[in-house]
């Protein structure tokens, strides 16, 4: 079992076991070098969205940290198929786009981004650490809290 | 003419004859090795931006697709430009940024931004396919109903 | 002196003496081969942010421009650390992200992020003119008015 796998272990993550399906000539992810872009991920667990809402209104920090997180997970599955099932080979995450959907007053949507920060620095470790913004939204796709992309580096 | 350039003409689709005057010292588009990263981009022709509103009020998700593939017109115009008006130069569209200005409980971006992916597949095929975040936005420039940006790889 | 911080001190532009402690995993910037990705930046000088509002109602466009060049200096000065205080390395700005927190109905917000824009392109010249979005958000971080990404190439 390689390294991050065991760390997903020992942290008792388990990854997505469906993929959402695009509504979209978009795919989940591309690669450029050694680069891989992983599209906006929303709180997507066994084949459904799990989470909506609207922070500032229908859902805590709390709970939106938690649709990051699962957003988060999500990024790390495709980022597994972007590595051909070898998430070791993942070098560093760059940078994270993360839209938290909210109120007009909402003004922490850097706490609930850490959802994902969080797991992506768990996971990976100081490789993790990433360049990011997180930026307050009016709406997103059915109706989502939160909606987070990345730009990874992985080795060959 | 060009493999792409034929693929247009197939296609029926004619690039934009004029160029929009970004208001800023920004510029279109600005290569960084073999990416070229494009400027968020709208449903200019003519020498205008030809829709404005917002989804969910003011216009049909089928309006909305056509905004943003016309935003894609542009980008493709933009490309050649960074391609020396060698679009057979484009070896990939890595990701598309697309969002759509809409009304608070508008939960279809995805559906506007594919007017947008769905061009850039047909004119670059399997190449063309990109990973991708559709965003609500409360309010765009001009107010204009989509900005779509992209990062593309070309060859030399 | 570099010719770089020669330019700032021409232009009699001071680059900000503190720096936001992120309330995150996150960090101001990582680098990937020579692309330098800083984190999305706001209005903060002398340890706190000293703009916030909406632009459509509690501020002008004026002023929002004025905030999205503190923004542009913090950009700078994370961009300095990442060069290890060289500024020269600087080959180019590649891409600005710029989000506006405005009214529904505010359509002016390349106007504002020209405030970064001018700042860069003033700073580095020709090297510094960018791709660049600029997007309307109902809500940024803190309640700042506007929030500034960035890519830039660096030499070795």
């Amino acid at each position: 079992m390689g390294k991050i796998e065991s760390r997903l272990k020992e942290l008792g993550v388990e990854l997505p076991a469906d993929r959402l399906v695009p509504r979209a000539n978009a795919v989940h992810w591309r690669q450029s070098g050694n680069l891989v872009y992983v599209s906006g991920q929303g709180p997507f667990w066994g084949g459904k969205f799990i989470v909506t809402g609207r922070l500032g209104k229908d859902l805590s920090v709390e709970q939106g940290r938690e649709a990051a997180r699962i957003a988060a997970l999500n990024i790390i599955g495709h980022l597994k198929d972007a590595c051909r099932g070898d998430l070791d080979r993942v070098a560093a995450c760059i940078m994270l786009q993360a839209f938290v959907r909210c109120t007009d007053e909402f003004d922490d949507a850097p706490l609930v981004a850490n959802g994902a920060s969080d797991l992506i620095v768990a996971v990976f470790g100081e490789a993790g650490r990433h360049a990011r913004y997180a930026i307050g939204s009016n709406a997103l796709p059915r109706n989502i809290p939160v909606e987070v992309g990345g730009v990874f580096e992985i080795t060959n």
